[in-house]
């Protein structure tokens, strides 16, 4: 490990949250919630440590090592969530360090899992910033760090593989900052184009931009103790939940569509297994809750919302799901292990994941019938190679392997069962709410300092896919 | 596939089901309980099918393609376990067909998950045979079929592959006979040994067989309604747990043993993983339960055998842990899930696969932290080669897929989410117990006969490793 590299690297992300802290404090002035010191405290430290790393520090080395690069991505997330979690501390909206760094890294890592047991009735500024949280994580560090890094002249394809949410991101153009520009203006019209749609079913501008913020992000925070169904606005809900799906689909999509590659587009593999997915669990929620709401439209506008807002990843909800008759709720808790396309801003395993992974079986099971015939795998007609199989079969064990021994470790907390590993897995696959305890309705409040410990890294193994942040604890790193 | 072997071997297992009748046909007639007619029915049903195929069906086929010895192991259980239940469907102590099949699976995969409320009161030929399909199945069709199949001339290698519970069996004696015939004194050696100490703890000589049965299988059917608790008998329970240990670990080992290579068997990474695994489950568990008994020892002996039974894959209990606390019981799940060495009579995924898919991790962390280093997986000093490691890693991805669709399935009867999981966890790694409704005290007959054909496939497909019954299903076998 090189550490001036490191360090500077870290002081220009110390100043760009710096930098993303002003629309918040902005809001904390405009509502004039007496929170806005809370921000101006938080910048001011910010750029004292930001700015010394960043000016005096130099450092000749122009390329990242790959262990490098991973690493710099596992440790700046939680420096930055270390950083922005001072506000919730200042304003005084959340006690304790622990709880404050949980929500925190909830927001950044688009999770939306809650400690908080109400939030009506805290500061806008705190509010906004808590949402804003999802906005910036939700494209993740990919986009955030492809735009400041490129200063340093670091060849960024080895932070892109840390940072992509996928197996093997396509090289979308030559130049990766070209890039970076297009998924960031792809991003941002998607987002403004739901804010004004939310604008004009007539909910609060305030309201739509931190709805648009946790929707973008698939993060999930509400403003409303009990979430999007609070507004009682069906068209909003509507509107949620398609663009839930949009900021689900793979962004290299977009990407292709711009592009006017309509075909390569729409024969995307993971897309169709993802349309299928949905829509069977649309399909059978639908059914299974019909004679709890009021005829099958209503049922179906909740079924939608919901398994839009699951396998986002999302994690909004407009009813309390956790009350659902069980095999729904198994419907969505498959969603949730299961979770968005990569290369989005949703969590979860990811799609292609799993498309991978049945091709696999497919594969061991051909492989009996007919052992005399080498099969490859192929995705969207190119070749799986053996080493990127390898990884996503032992990305999909070691993704088991955390939910069982977290499930463990929260399991002290004496809590049942089913909250216990819904937490788990909620955290994880950056959902946020789980079931019983911990369903839409509840909250992350009541495990204990070393549960929410343990929760917190969960979202950070699960929005870094596991590797930046298990590098960190592996010695040969530091040497 | 070629159906004349497929049929003569089938043959020659229904007359071989039809010896194995014959201990239970004299349990019955020494207690006349009135089910002796059960157990003639059915040899003479078994007899009129399998005499004819074993007879008339000529074949030049002098071995068997390796998909084709899959076929007919996955075949062979399904069909011997529908013979099987004939005596509890003609005695009346199991009414529905389902039920009976279930249990008759349950008992042939040596799960021990039962539908029966209570136990006490059945006929004592009916209660031997249903302990005796633990015994028959414990060492699996490998040393059944291994006995019968050289008749055939068939190069049982392949089969073999089939049958060992492990990724990649070594080959232990050149003559694959003479293997056989050593595994089968082995475990028929451990089995009397057992036997003759329960006799000698005071236990009834009946009870003392059925618990041999249930313990060499790692099968875990009772003929008491509490299990092993209700003798009282503390010297049992602590014999109980120890040969459960021993049937759990991998018979290669005991091979070693008698071919006196110390060394090599003392060096097993399997073993040693699996002792430390057993070692500090115990730990974690006397402490965690310790203020709910009298003093440290008794939680000791109970947290003893409870993991004992349950890293087993037995399900014999001493006390209701299902009350236990949360963390015990979770200890327990993850337990379920690891379950017994590779090339035992234990289930779960086997503790090699754990070894290998940790080692998978270890090494994906590795390549990143040094990419030009070529890194081979090593286990007790060879080299795991990639065909190997993918399908262990392939086999923990299915298995876990399996869980997730079955319990989907299994919600469909309403039940709670701990029930659900971990009666599809219970049954897939052949333990018998799970929690909640399925816990030590409960029962699987609650479920539907959807739910329990489910898990009677989740036994059979966790105790043949998957691939015999999943290659049942493709088409292409069958041409």
């Amino acid at each position: 490990m090189r550490y001036k590299p490191l360090f500077r690297s870290l002081g220009l992300l110390l100043i760009g949250e710096a930098i993303l802290l002003i629309p918040s404090l902005l809001v904390s002035l405009i509502y004039r919630d007496g929170d806005t010191l809370s921000f101006a405290y938080t910048i001011v430290l910010l750029l004292a440590c930001g700015l010394p790393l960043a000016m005096f520090i130099k450092t000749r080395v122009t390329s990242l090592y790959v262990r490098e690069g991973f690493a710099l991505v596992g440790f700046a997330w939680i420096i930055l969530s270390l950083f922005g979690m001072l506000p919730f501390l200042f304003s005084g909206a959340i006690a304790s360090p622990v709880d404050a760094f949980f929500e925190t890294v909830s927001g950044f890592t688009t999770t939306g899992s809650s400690i908080l047991p109400a939030v009506e009735g805290l500061p806008h500024g705190i509010l906004f910033w808590r949402s804003f949280t999802h906005w910036v994580g939700g494209m993740g560090i990919l986009v955030f760090t492809i735009a400041i890094m490129p200063q340093l002249g670091l060849r960024n394809m080895e932070l892109m593989r840390a940072e992509s949410p996928g197996p093997n991101p396509e090289k979308l153009l030559p130049r990766i900052k070209q890039t970076a520009r297009m998924l960031y203006i792809i991003y941002f019209s998607l987002s403004l184009i739901l804010f004004i749609l939310l604008l004009c079913t007539g909910m609060h501008p305030f309201d739509s931009a931190v709805n648009t913020f946790g929707a973008a992000g698939t993060g999930g925070f509400s403003v409303l103790n009990v979430s999007i169904g609070g507004y009682n606005n069906p068209g909003a809900e509507i509107i949620m939940g398609i663009f839930m799906i949009v900021f689900s689909v793979n962004f290299t999509i977009y990407f292709l569509i711009v592009m006017r590659q309509w075909k390569k587009a729409s024969r995307s593999s993971e897309l169709i297994a993802f349309i299928v997915a949905v829509s069977l669990a649309v399909i059978f929620i639908t059914l299974n809750i019909a004679p709890r709401y009021n005829g099958i439209l209503e049922s179906l506008r909740h079924a939608f919302f919901q398994v839009s807002s699951i396998v986002s990843t999302s994690g909004f909800a407009t009813t309390d799901f956790h009350i659902w008759p069980q095999f729904s709720r198994m419907v969505l808790l498959m969603l949730m292990f299961m979770g968005a396309c990569a290369g989005s801003t949703g969590g979860g395993v990811k799609v292609i994941r799993l498309v991978i992974g049945g091709k696999a079986i497919h594969r061991e099971l051909e492989s009996i019938l007919h052992p005399h015939i080498v099969r490859t795998i192929y995705v969207d007609g190119k070749p799986v190679e053996d080493n990127i199989l390898r990884s996503v079969l032992v990305f999909l064990f070691a993704y088991v392997s955390i939910i069982i021994v977290s499930t463990l470790i929260v399991s002290l907390d004496g809590f049942d069962f089913e909250t216990n590993f819904t937490a788990v897995l909620a955290t994880i696959g950056n959902i946020g709410p789980g079931l019983s305890l911990v369903g839409p309705m509840g909250n992350f409040g009541g495990f204990s300092d070393l549960s929410k410990i343990v929760l917190s890294f969960n979202m950070l193994m699960g929005r870094l896919e596991i590797i930046p942040i298990m590098l960190l604890f592996t010695r040969s790193l530091w040497h």
